[in-house]
């Protein structure tokens, strides 16, 4: 046999001996995927298995395990970076991240959330005030000679919450019927209206200094709150009429996996409003579960098993972990190596930590009674990806021909929302533990 | 407020009024992922809807519904291409396909396979000697003056089966138990290690004529099969061994949710490793859900509820459809407007369908006791998108200038697994209810 015939039949080889079922570029792609999610899956539950064993929420051990797979380039295994930066599992972790949402919604009941709204939005004020102001005062403190939209930028990096992480823990440890973890819910979502405000604000005010932002509008202000907050009114007012409408004309169908389809389809419809509304998608998620009644629907579906959660959870099963293992292999150890950045990094996350303590007390008259301050500032501290957005867009902003956030600042940022991540789930533990609820 | 500091304003709302979780590129493509997975799924069960009031198969339903949404460009509407030719929704579709598989592994047993091995060997023998002859003598009839190498391609196209759409009708309906089930399933699996030896020869015999091919070696064809037939006898000989190893150990640890991360895990660790050894993904998957003992795994897991299968269901119901309809959108609609093309395509899909009618004659002694041989030879069918590979690979095949496949020949194979794909729900049905099975 010939030296080229060998060639072109090993390059023949290459492509055809996948099988016969696809193109073998496809295919390919396919068996890298399935080998990818295995080790996502397998990554996750090890990962879970130690933070069990340590006494610890198994979401502690699955951003573990991302941090430790994200982060194999430091030692020169770079095999595994599609998985957290390529757009296919970071599509699914998005996915995992809604699904999280929307069982955490079918937990909860929409009047029950209603009941906690003005404590809620009271908490979630003082969560975004305080730290703000905190995060200002360290960016004057030690960053004197910087222009104060910098000082306000950190401000603003420090007041959003991310909910996901505390979400998942209190659900994981059966909490979410506490009164403190609907005023945590409630001020999450109120949040992400006040995340939309602070980044208008703060972007519009550098834009009319600077380059690469926009102006301060109070005309563009108001449209963007009154979307956000008319998509959140739209949901409570219509939400429930229209899911019951849905699961009853499904229902009469009796075809199998419709009330699966149904739901999900709902679900995945609301996070896109909300995210058309100018919110993130997470929040309409939320509230389709919310807006669900499971009991009043699961009549509807005499032939199907169980509650609509006991069908969605296998979903969720599958996609949550993803969303948290590829959360951990966001997080970028190499920022750890200059101890100027991880002393800032620890000053904020130290202001992060306070800023968010404080709301506790934003909880008053009734609302208040028996009410855990210690356990609702721990589930505001976390800023996920939140803290990354306002970091990410400061460095792209310029201010005198200077990026409002340089490399060390966002390298401390970067620190902060890590540790603010990371110290959730065993401050949530500790807290419940602590009261013994 | 200026012009400009109004389209500033504007570009910056652009991206940041998708809410504060991610930024706004990500953000926007989750939106319309969620949009787009919430039509596939609203689509699939009205589809499966429209098929179950006509009393056919869902699945029927789903595929009309992946037509009708894949060939909207055709009357002006572009805006759901992406869920027919994106990567993500196509690797989804994957996800789905190999999932039914284990599925209908789990449903079956490997002793109940191997004891049909014989019989399904000899089905699977015999359907593909039988089309490839039949699609030679087609092209020698219509194809007078093309090459002997355009005659064998068009047997090669005509020989290989695609298991999903039966494997999907046969489950829906309750009747994988079925002698009949099993022996398609089986010949099914060696269907795709002899699909395999052909592509090897057609494309080396072509290859040592013309280019762009390789050449045809014995030594390498011998490793090719060795490999396939290599990865059934490991999965056959250890596959049992390996899962209920990993379910015993993993049902120790009493976590929640691990027995689907290790099903789920092993079952795509199977379909790596099949298309490692050379086969298709859904092989692997189906030798893991036939590895699996379902009844004794069950008893590692006393904490959780129902068998295995009730808990991949859920994650099926959301994939599976997803698949369907995604092979539905790859129909092309626009191949039947010229008259030439879509005779041709006729007298293929009757050679197609007539060749493997023969199949069921293959089952003797003792196995064809009441057998059905038209069930089987309508399970043998459907061409799906193995057909669609021979045509491509024979599209880029260059003799004398020419390609072995050309435009006219390619449509006309695209309509023979077009029709035989969509003939397989109600051909099934039909056999099934002959005989009141």
């Amino acid at each position: 046999m010939e030296r080229s015939h060998k060639q072109a039949l090993m390059a023949f080889l290459l492509v055809f001996s996948q099988g016969a079922y696809a193109s073998g570029g496809h295919e390919d792609q396919v068996a890298s995927m399935l080998l990818g999610l295995m080790i996502l899956f397998l990554g996750a539950k090890l990962g879970g298995l130690l933070a069990l064993t340590c006494k610890q929420p198994a979401v502690l051990g699955e951003l573990f395990a991302g941090i430790v797979l994200g982060n194999l380039p430091l030692v020169g295994i770079t095999g595994f970076t599609e998985l957290g930066t390529g757009d296919f599992f970071s599509l699914l972790s998005s996915i995992g991240v809604v699904l999280l949402l929307f069982e955490v919604g079918l937990e909860s009941s929409l009047s029950e959330m209603l009941r906690v709204g003005g404590a809620a939005a009271v908490v979630a004020i003082i969560g975004v005030v305080a730290p703000f102001l905190l995060g200002y005062g360290v960016g004057v403190w030690l960053m004197p000679d910087r222009s104060i939209y910098v000082h306000i930028f950190i401000g603003a990096a420090l007041s959003a919450t991310s909910v996901g992480i505390t979400a998942r823990v209190l659900k994981d440890l059966g909490k979410l019927h506490l009164q403190e973890a609907k005023i945590i819910l409630g001020a999450a979502v109120i949040d992400d209206v006040l995340g939309l405000i602070i980044l208008a604000v703060v972007g519009g005010m550098i834009g009319s200094v600077g380059q690469g932002g926009g102006a301060f509008s109070f005309a563009d202000l108001l449209l963007i709150t009154g979307k956000a907050v008319g998509f959140l009114v739209l949901a409570v007012a219509l939400g429930s009429r229209l899911s019951t409408f849905l699961f009853r004309n499904g229902g009469k169908l009796r075809q199998e996996g419709m009330w699966l389809s149904l739901a999900i389809s709902y679900c995945f419809f609301l996070s896109y409003l909300a995210h058309w509304f100018g919110l993130a998608p997470i929040v309409g998620a939320f509230a389709a579960g919310l807006t669900v009644d499971q009991a009043g629907v699961a009549k509807f579906f005499p032939h199907e098993k169980g509650d609509l959660e006991d069908h969605v959870v296998y979903l969720a099963r599958f996609f949550v972990p993803i969303f948290f293992v590829h959360t951990g292999m966001g997080v970028d150890l190499s920022v750890l190596t200059d101890s100027t950045v991880v002393l800032f990094g620890a000053v904020l996350t130290v202001a992060a930590v306070l800023g968010k303590q404080v709301c506790g007390w934003g909880v008053w008259g009734t609302a208040a009674k028996g009410i855990d301050r210690t356990l609702i500032g721990i589930g505001m501290i976390p800023r996920g990806e939140v803290g990354l957005i306002f970091a990410m867009y400061g460095a792209e902003l310029m201010l005198n021909g200077e990026p409002v956030v340089d490399k060390a600042l966002y390298s401390a940022i970067v620190i902060m929302v890590m540790l603010t991540t990371l110290m959730t789930p065993p401050g949530l533990t500790w807290a419940l533990r602590r009261t013994n609820r």
